[in-house]
């Protein structure tokens, strides 16, 4: 067994992070620009308003997703793809065409 | 909102898939080659023969991952990935990138 082989803690990590329910599908939809929670809830249609929240408490510590708070009349509220978020476009990509060519 | 937006159900499919815990990690060790079951195990310290062996039918049924039984004495049993299984490269490379830059 080629003995220089060693697994990278950190990949385990991030694959820890991204392999939970939904997450892939909120990074995806962000992908396209921020949104409003309910543009968000509205895009994906089997996600609960409580799991989407708990996904984002989680996105936000992970520094993946921030939350903006624009002071207007009605407040508006948006979630959007930090650097470190958008930097997880080429992962995407690679995994969007993977799923077109191999998930029936 | 972009009207055009819609969500890939192929790409959720594919997330709800390879997120499960250790399949990443199983996935990239057989990315070096084809591989016996215990150099598998050695090679993801935490993981258990019983989730090893869990995580392989999944693999096996979603036709990523095939069993081969070499007619030797002792018999010889290796698992590899398939062309399914392989074309999962350059999404992990990508990732791979991203967890070596991102990941604490």
């Amino acid at each position: 067994m080629e003995e220089d082989f060693h697994l990278c803690p950190k990949f385990e990590a991030a694959f820890q992070l991204l392999g939970k329910r939904w997450t892939g599908l909120i990074l995806r939809v962000l992908m396209n620009g921020p949104k409003r929670f309910k543009d968000i809830s509205h895009l994906i249609p089997n996600i609960s308003d409580k799991m989407l929240a708990e996904r984002f408490k989680e996105l936000e510590a992970e520094g993946l997703v921030v939350r903006r708070v624009y002071d207007e009349v009605p407040i508006r509220i948006e979630y959007e793809l930090t650097e470190k978020g958008k930097a997880l476009e080429p992962m995407m990509n690679e995994f969007q065409k993977w799923a077109e060519v191999w998930m029936k």
